[in-house]
């Protein structure tokens, strides 16, 4: 018998029919003699109709208004599977985040969890009666008003809860069955993973892997949250998310990612003085823009330097109206941008301790002719920039260069 | 300056459009200098799909969970709205059931009203806020779970809160522009009341008039609040339900209605003996049969009396069936059931103090040759049971006849 957090997503709860096999789920841990809590997302679908909704009543809006309004399309879900757990002969009851309650800060529209009231919950959990908590939801500090946790935050409620509750496991069913070496669209030979580490799921979520909200990894991570990430439409096992001591055999990389919403800026022949960068990166930060990828050359002319970032993709224009608006102390002699380009990452722990990693990708890449324009690297991660067109290529090559194809 | 309550029903939420229309209305009183508390339902169709949700979730659903789905609805429409005033310069907030909170009894489903905390609603009211409440929900005694009021509830959510707020009016917005003295569709002389008294109200809305929740007049006539029903879509007065001393000249009849919701059962040669009406509705009570305009006559044989009464029509072959089950004590010679019947009523509280209004009724109704199959009378009501063919002679008849025609 244990006490486990099983959070289901908007696809996993789309019409009648899926909250009905949800609710199978649930009844087959219930039968398995499991405490068990519930927390689900709206309907497909629907919190993007109510955002659509906000957006299209004001220009500038209240986001305690804006997280009134998207909240409810949990609490609807969150009814439904009570009834339908109900109707299957299993005590279960719905709990809106107020009702908890799930305090959070007074962030509207991206509130933080702060705490999490457990003791009434706990209490019938043990009398047998299933939890059915609505994600994504909490209460502001002065308990008035419904906070919302940001796109992604049914996740972070879960690990929350499964914190709180000091749950055995969180299970996250999604449409995925769970994390993979690397896309299994692009890489045929890519393996689901059973175990990966907090660590290396936080890099993959950051780079657009959108299995986890990045939010609820860092979360799992700080409270030791034993997460599974594994399918909502198929009976397997799926990938644990857990501490770098529980994996006995580490391999050195354990995934290939990437990054298509990159593209690159450079900046020639910047006069190479002290301060340069922040004349560049200040006006920037100040317009929001998200700079991610910097690096430095000696230009071709003397006493210059050669700058290039990367940006969203999406902030290319604004990003050269910025820098235009500051030629005249930027003083470069040229800009160019460049769109069909991407980030490509190795992630492993076992890069700690293993030399010889970077290595192996510079050389594959430059095996298949793949040249490298911007290298980034941190602990547990080597990401490179290059031409889009040879993004296949570079996904399979390294794949198998770090041992991760299937048999 | 006056305190209101504006109340906008689903038709008039339907969309973000009319919401807009609805936020410039709410915007004319706050520059007049008003305080205004505004009271919305759903947008229309919301409702009814959350209802076919629960529905499709279990046979037999639980209220409370019921109740969390179904009142959603109305939490989007008062952020929503909040947003647009916002965007207009307004200041303005939303209030859900919870938060004010708006105190109910624990009849999930259907629960009453049993106070509302509004020191803190009446104080923001007074520095300029505009609180925008979603109708139809409230909160159980135990502070813990969502009530929801029963089907037009939000029209006694109005009501209650301008009970509350001491409001000196409360509009309900909705659309029709006003009460009429018979059903326009098939009156065209029929008029529009400026003024109607709660009594009178009451009466239309039990026969189907269905402008008001019937609770909803109730609770105003208990309070003293003076209702205005008005149309949503026109700029115009509407008619004002209030006292019977605010109507200075009161006409002796204020309206004829009907109600097509009826059907005729007639029992021949039942022994006339003590106890056999209950043998009779008993059964039908039980099985939660209304029973409206009930007759008995002397019967062609001795010592036997025909009873006649009438249900809804839905409830008709119901109404057979426990009637044969119990034919051997109701020991009947025979049992026919009519369904092509209305029900007219003339309504007026000056019928109290007038002799004559029902030989009016019953005069006027003879010289056009319409058979009356039953008569009950209420002290401002006479109301009888005809032949559905007659209905639109009827009705045109009796309004000309109690001087309603309009010039």
């Amino acid at each position: 018998m244990a006490r486990i957090v099983m959070k289901f997503g908007g696809t996993s709860v789309a019409d009648m029919d899926r909250i009905k096999k949800v609710a199978a789920r649930v009844k087959a841990e219930v039968d398995a003699g499991n405490e068990v809590a519930v927390v689900v997302s709206a309907m497909a679908g629907v919190t993007n109709q109510l955002i659509d909704l906000t957006r299209s009543a004001a220009r500038l809006y209240d986001l305690r208004e804006y997280d009134a309004v998207v909240s409810s399309g949990e609490n609807v879900t969150a009814g439904l599977l009570a009834l339908v757990l109900q109707d299957l002969g299993v005590a279960a009851r719905s709990w809106q985040g107020w009702q908890i309650p799930v305090l959070t800060d007074a962030s509207h529209g991206s509130a933080r969890i702060e705490g999490i009231e457990t003791e009434e919950l706990a209490r019938r959990l043990t009398s047998g009666e299933v939890a059915v908590v609505a994600g994504f939801q909490g209460l502001e500090p002065q308990r008035q008003r419904i906070t919302t946790l940001g796109r992604g935050g049914s996740d972070t409620s879960a690990v929350a809860l499964a914190a709180a509750l000091q749950a055995e496991r969180c299970d996250i069913f999604t449409d995925v069955d769970g994390v993979y070496t690397s896309d299994p669209r692009i890489v045929s030979r890519a393996r689901k993973l059973d175990k990966i580490t907090y660590e290396e799921m936080l890099e993959m979520a950051s780079l657009g892997a959108k299995v986890l909200q990045t939010r609820s990894v860092e979360m799992a991570m700080k409270h030791g949250v034993r997460v599974q990430v594994r399918s909502s439409f198929e009976e397997l096992p799926g990938t644990l998310v857990v501490d770098e001591d529980e994996i006995v055999e580490q391999a050195i990389v354990s995934g290939v990612t990437y990054s298509r919403d990159e593209a690159k800026i450079t900046l020639r022949s910047v006069p190479d003085r002290p301060g340069v960068a922040a004349s560049i990166f200040g006006p920037l930060a100040e317009a929001a823009i998200n700079v991610d990828m910097i690096v430095q050359n000696i230009s071709s002319k003397e006493k210059t330097t050669d700058l290039t970032f990367t940006v969203p993709r999406g902030d290319v224009a604004r990003a050269i109206a910025v820098l235009e608006k500051h030629a005249d102390s930027i003083n470069h002699e040229a800009l160019s941008a460049e769109e069909a380009v991407v980030k490509v990452s190795v992630i492993g722990v076992g890069m700690r301790s293993h030399a010889g990693v970077a290595q192996t990708m510079f050389s594959t890449l430059a095996e298949k002719g793949i040249n490298i324009e911007v290298i980034t690297t941190s602990e547990i991660k080597i990401s490179v920039l290059i031409a889009e067109e040879y993004l296949e290529l570079a996904l399979r090559s390294l794949h198998s260069a770090y041992g991760l194809d299937k048999a």
